[in-house]
């Protein structure tokens, strides 16, 4: 599909098809995407966690929500895709690339990093395969793992403490679903974000 | 142009043709582009700063670079970019989003934000125009201000202090360019960055 159209198309989908899986073909292909991300000094300090078994898929669920509370719509809606792929960072890859002779900062010290591009990378690495599932007629949900469940996460699939969750990626095939009420917000139009030459 | 060929053309260029700017339409079209980026709650927590007059580029670059140190090859390149976009993100409206009615979070507290979203959207948003670039037949490159330049930009081109500068791109039409030396760390492949059902 043209570049400009899978941009156009993209929309957070909060539904799929019952009984209806993604290839293992297709998730790598999403993946060979995301590497194709840039990253500061190509320090590629990503991983990518792909649960696409239902057992998995439940031991997700239940690091994430609370057993006590049904969930709603939205969240039974999320439940029902067939494959999730947790997007990690690593920040001592980048410490560690920025330690070499060709950067020099042996420190390691946090200081000279004041935007955290290990995130910032594994974002566009993410972006890349929201995209690439609109291109492969797939439908998809970037959401976060709420702050209290990362170390469920963590432990539920033995994921090394270095590593964060920066999102996760649902990703099936599209099932009617309602338009996020966030939406209702309004998309801010270029004369609200941008500026010329200085900030206004 | 087919969204996986622009993935797979992509790459950082940091040299461009002299005297050949970029018209402010195309300008527009990458930054509607961007705009389409998927943001937490639809914060849509992000400004972007267009530099496309000479003189606003000079101040760009008077601020980020030390005036005693000739500038190498590599900055020289990317000082020839007749266009450059500052990406910043603003983590004050994702806080006051939150702290609506349909969220909740009326403390701010940012102990609910293991991840900062606002420059990992910010990070996408980027990655749009990225891809944007190659569909429209110009050069890019996304770089970082150096830490201790952060506060000569916002000073130079009246940032206000919540914005920070997530990334800058440099656009152009390409010259011929030499490959970054971090290429030669080689891409890390599926098998070392990708596992299934569990970490490993």
């Amino acid at each position: 599909m043209e570049y400009t159209d899978v941009v156009r198309r993209r929309r957070m989908v909060r539904n799929y098809e019952a009984g209806r899986a993604v290839d293992r073909a297709t998730l790598d292909g999403l993946l060979e995407l995301a590497i194709r991300a840039p990253s500061a000094g190509f320090s590629q300090g990503w991983h990518f966690l792909v649960l696409d078994e239902p057992a998995a898929i439940s031991r997700f669920w239940e690091a994430t929500t609370d057993p006590d509370e049904s969930p709603d719509s939205w969240l039974r809606g999320l439940q029902s895709a067939p494959s999730l792929i947790l997007a990690m960072s690593d920040k001592q890859a980048y410490l560690d690339r920025y330690a070499q002779d060709d950067k020099g900062w042996t420190d390691r010290d946090e200081v000279h990093w004041p935007i955290p591009y290990w995130d910032v990378d594994t974002g566009m690495a993410s972006m890349l395969i929201l995209l690439g599932a609109v291109d492969a007629g797939l439908a998809c949900c970037f959401f976060g793992v709420p702050a209290e469940g990362h170390d469920g996460v963590h432990k539920a699939f033995d994921i090394p403490d270095e590593l964060r969750i920066v999102g996760v990626i649902s990703l099936g095939y599209p099932a009617p679903d309602r338009r996020s009420p966030s939406l209702r917000r309004g998309r801010r139009q270029l004369a609200d974000v941008v500026s010329y030459q200085r900030y206004s």
